[in-house]
């Protein structure tokens, strides 16, 4: 069995918690998913290394247990500065509205180099990858120092990639998922319903999956678990608890029945969140630009956050975001093992004969 | 127990056979399926009630077991007609190309209301809806007529609707689907994934639920009956048995890894179908208007498919039609039965306890 599978295995319950840059994510969420069985995940995108080893060092304080930390892969060059720039004319007077001003649009690597040293010094158990894939060299560095990594994948061609490069396990992200979208570039009309991904991959490809996508109770857990997952990565499900960073204003959406869209309107990139007015008026015109048009909005998505307008700032969601539970994040993890092994017995005993 | 719900408790392998319009489904394939103990789906979709009558009548004669037939909902209105005019003058050289006439770009009811009242008369077991849900009254008709009535939904809110008219089962279609989508209206950007469109729609709804999109073999079977499916609606997964009408230049294709897409450029109805020529050149600019540009491309359609020119004609499939398997339906529809319990059975046994 390989390290990535007996990892696995080795969950009381197959649940791993996503990471949720930006906020939602927090070290007391992810020593918690650790403690009740799961494998709890920093996120350790948008985090200075500095920030991430506080991180890393307050979650070994409350827990002994394994966790992950997710890194971003960085965009391969700039975005069209021209593409950013009128976009940036168009959302100026929202900046205005929210008495804030845009920030730079600046292209950077989010300190990947430097975060990825860290985790290896650190010897953390777990690292996975979102945007994309590290090299072959840096996989095998990873193997080397005894470290399993993870990469997101959204379709079987990014998994086969993966695969050839090393990949310990992959962390399948369904079209419904929260938050960015983990495809390798990024691209309109890419990406499958999670059952199909796990079928198409999991066919060919013999690492262990996790499913990631719109899983918010023990049934949808116990789906993915026939359909190939080792363990379903959930965020989401988590946002309600008191655990996690969600800000009030965001809670409450939850009780409203809005749908989701993939936008690229705060952030040049193609995200999932409950639809809002920035969303409707500028997700039609963001360009393809991550992470600059990222940046550029950082300090207009705080000044609303803090101001409680939930119309202007990103509210990453999964599809099923209306079925996460409020309640202490032990609870709604264990809540969830213990549904999936009660559907699973109960369809076991009904379809035993025929 | 509701009628829906114990025809469905009856069916010894839980698959319903999805209704694929316009030539992959047969009566044969319509008979094959119930016979394996599922229950076969005639596709009256683009029929005239004479034809229906014909397949419903030979169908009678090849099997004794229950079955059902799927009609389309008509448009409530005709399109616009400059929308339409500049899109068939946008592919009027394909047109050229096949050596075949545009079609007139017609506004009709599919013979909706006679082949509803042949459906009555025949008292068919089972009756689907496709684009919509029928009125109050009809459901009261056909639920006092002894039918069963299933409703095709895409969203929560419409099977908030089908429920409160009357239906006796919904058919909730995921995003993964093959085909046209099943959208009350003929919008860009509603939809789900299929795990979460069933936890979402499940956690309110009491009606039995048939779970369509992307199921193509019984470990995604397995899946959606965890999630909250009382059977799985599979097309795609029975396209290239011999009982299909599947044409021989798409079967090929089969083992192209193409990405599928949705598109309205065949009929002016978003569907999704393998990645073609024509899909890429006329897709961004076909408009929302059915069943309009599907009649005035059916004989271009017809010559193409004719031709085996796949790159010219639609090719409905779903997302993992890449699984699709040789051999008769008989033996697909068991082989997935036999794998969704052996699915269930082990994962029972892996998390019994914990």
């Amino acid at each position: 069995m390989s390290n990535a599978a007996s990892e696995l295995a080795a969950l009381s319950v197959p649940i791993v918690g996503a990471p949720m840059a930006g906020g939602p994510s927090t070290v007391r969420m992810a020593g918690a998913v650790s403690d009740a069985g799961g494998l709890g995940f920093l996120a350790g995108g948008y985090l200075s290394a500095s920030g991430l080893g506080e991180q890393i060092a307050e979650l070994r304080a409350i827990t002994e247990r394994p966790f992950g930390v997710n890194l971003f892969i960085p965009a391969p060059r700039p975005a069209d500065p021209r593409a950013v720039s009128v976009y940036l004319n168009e959302i100026s007077g929202e900046a205005l509205r929210q008495q804030a001003e845009l920030g730079e649009p600046r292209f950077d690597e989010d300190d990947f180099s430097a975060k990825l040293e860290l985790v290896l010094a650190e010897r953390v158990p777990v690292l996975s990858f979102t945007f994309g894939c590290p090299s072959e060299q840096t996989l095998a560095r990873l193997r080397e120092a005894g470290l399993s990594a993870w990469v997101t994948v959204t379709t079987l061609c990014e998994a086969r990639r993966a695969q050839a490069a090393g990949a310990d396990a992959l962390i399948l992200q369904g079209i419904e998922a929260g938050g960015h979208r983990s495809s390798w570039t990024d691209e309109d009309e890419s990406g499958h319903g999670l059952i199909a991904l796990l079928r198409l991959v999991g066919s060919e490809i013999s690492l262990p999956l996790i499913a990631a996508g719109g899983i918010a109770d023990g049934a949808a857990l116990a789906a993915v678990l026939c359909a190939g997952a080792s363990a379903a990565q959930v965020g989401t499900a988590l946002m309600l608890s008191p655990e996690a960073g969600t800000v009030p204003s965001q809670r409450e959406l939850f009780a409203e029945h809005r749908p989701t869209r993939l936008t690229r309107a705060f952030s040049g990139r193609l995200a999932r969140g409950i639809l809002n007015r920035f969303m409707a008026e500028h997700g039609a015109n963001a360009p393809s630009a991550y992470p600059e048009i990222n940046n550029a909005t950082s300090p207009l998505r705080a000044r609303a956050r803090e101001r409680g307008d939930h119309e202007t700032f990103n509210l990453w969601a999964g599809e099923a975001y209306e079925l996460a539970r409020e309640g202490p994040v032990a609870e709604i993890v264990s809540a969830m093992g213990a549904e999936a092994r009660q559907v699973l017995r109960e369809l076991a005993e009904r379809y035993a004969s025929g």
